[in-house]
């Protein structure tokens, strides 16, 4: 069986490295701080104590990390993934990060005989622990073929894009409709409210129609329990509407929806909101309407 | 049985009046234009010549017409439902109208002793055709229960939202979800084209994870072959986003994405794309980004 490297425990690493566990892949795992580590390693799995230690011992290096700087200090930095990295060996990258970094990235390893794939995913915290992510494929279709146990025990549905860089399109794509749907709800519920119809009964009516999406099947309930937390963190939300944008740019293609939806994700940061919910986006329209979905203090803030 | 009236043989109210005719509802129908009616009279209905006549008959009278005009105008204009209605009448409108337009003219007809539903639908013309519309309903429930089973024979989904005009509420918010969902596939279908990276392959991907949507579930592959033709029409989307924008106004409800939506629906107005499919604003990105996303020769504009 394919031994796997895994870096980057955070919110979907640590629940996707679990089901690698489970699906009986010998794992390494890395990541910045210790508690994650000391978890998966209770349920299995061996700690490497730098990237280029899970690299020299794996058939596999999975990386799943914040934003492009950290990918490509984990990769091309010191003690870094390329610096120990074998001919054969495959590298995966789940993080969401500029295509022209995936680009970067592979770039440099295909270099050194090692098969690189951009490969970010979709489907929340709810679906890395369940293992019905989304998973968007750029790179070579050989090297996917390869790995594809792998990611089939992290998700669900993995759809080959395109070459290097084509993942992580797919995954601009998926957070344009995202984001989209987030600001929508948030308008949606507010002008309900305010113009005297519940919201709850509003969402009930509107869900099984031509409006029907996974963010109002999942999302309001926990509006109106007035529980914020996350799920996507908009401060996650908010960088990939950057990375959007910044593509967008590079290809000279305008977005007007999205840059709106991008302005009021980086209204919630300078509000101190980044660590809540992308559905949280809501506070920020709250804000602007001068009214509240449900009474503050029920509201995790 | 309820005998109903039914004026407005539209996209939209020809096949729902002949799901009425298939429940075995009696039924007369009233349209501006006599090919319709004659569609339906070959079906089993009877021709009324004006709303008065139609409003003197039944029991209950549906009205399915454009705009706030053309109700009022069918109710309380000149041989309109006011005009000959009896007390215990009930009136349906399903309209997508001015909230404001709904209980004016509920406030009429109450005044008269006729109950009165606001009661928009959503689904587009295959739900219409199907009977599997959903239902939005504002007015006294007790109207709601009377004809429950004439709205069972149209749509699958009924929900009661409020009082008057709260139906309309619901649909506005609906409208809010539709129109943010169409921009967003427009803007992701393009960038993700720009960026080289197949539009179809995209969609696959990306339908099943956080950003799944009727939108991304049916439109998609009509654009790819090029299809824009309705559905629902873009004019008709962007009259709704008008009314949205104007009710928002009333009741001190920003709306910043959908301020922006509306404006790529105008544009297609102006660019005389109205009767077009809303699905296709993507003809405006098209225009802002100077591409296609078929070749041109195959869109059927």
């Amino acid at each position: 069986m394919l031994k796997v490297g895994y870096i980057g425990l955070g919110l979907m690493g640590k629940p996707m490295a679990l089901n690698l566990l489970k699906a009986g892949f010998p794992l390494m795992v890395h990541n910045r701080s210790r508690a994650a580590v000391e978890a998966l390693c209770a349920s299995g799995a061996q700690a490497g104590h730098s990237p280029s230690e899970v690299a020299r011992w794996a058939d596999v290096v999975i990386t799943n990390l914040p934003d492009s700087p950290d990918v490509e200090a984990v990769v091309l930095g010191e003690n870094g993934v390329l610096s120990r990295g074998h001919p054969g060996l495959i590298f995966i990258d789940h993080s969401t990060i500029k295509p022209a970094s995936a680009r970067k990235i592979a770039a440099h390893l295909t270099a050194a005989g090692i098969a690189a794939l951009d490969a970010p995913v979709s489907g929340g915290q709810i679906g890395a622990i369940n293992g019905t992510l989304t998973i968007m494929v750029g790179g070579e279709p050989e090297a996917l073929e390869r790995v594809r146990p792998v990611l089939e025990a992290e998700g669900k549905t993995i759809t080959w894009i395109g070459p290097s860089g084509a993942g992580q399109i797919a995954k601009a794509a998926n957070q344009i409709m995202v984001a989209a749907q987030m600001v929508a709800m948030g308008e949606l519920l507010l002008l309900a409210q305010k113009a005297g119809a519940d919201p709850v009964r509003v969402v009930e009516a509107i869900r099984g129609g031509a409006a029907q999406c996974w963010t109002l099947d999942v999302k309001p309930q926990r509006l109106f329990q007035g529980v914020r937390t996350p799920g996507f963190k908009a401060r996650m939300q908010a960088k990939d509407l950057n990375i959007i944008l910044e593509t967008a740019r590079e290809y000279g293609m305008p977005l007007p929806a999205t840059a709106v939806n991008a302005q009021l994700f980086q209204a919630m940061l300078e509000n101190g909101l980044g660590e809540l919910d992308n559905s949280a986006v809501i506070a920020v329209l709250e804000n602007l309407a001068g009214i509240h979905l449900v009474e503050p203090d029920r509201t995790e803030n």
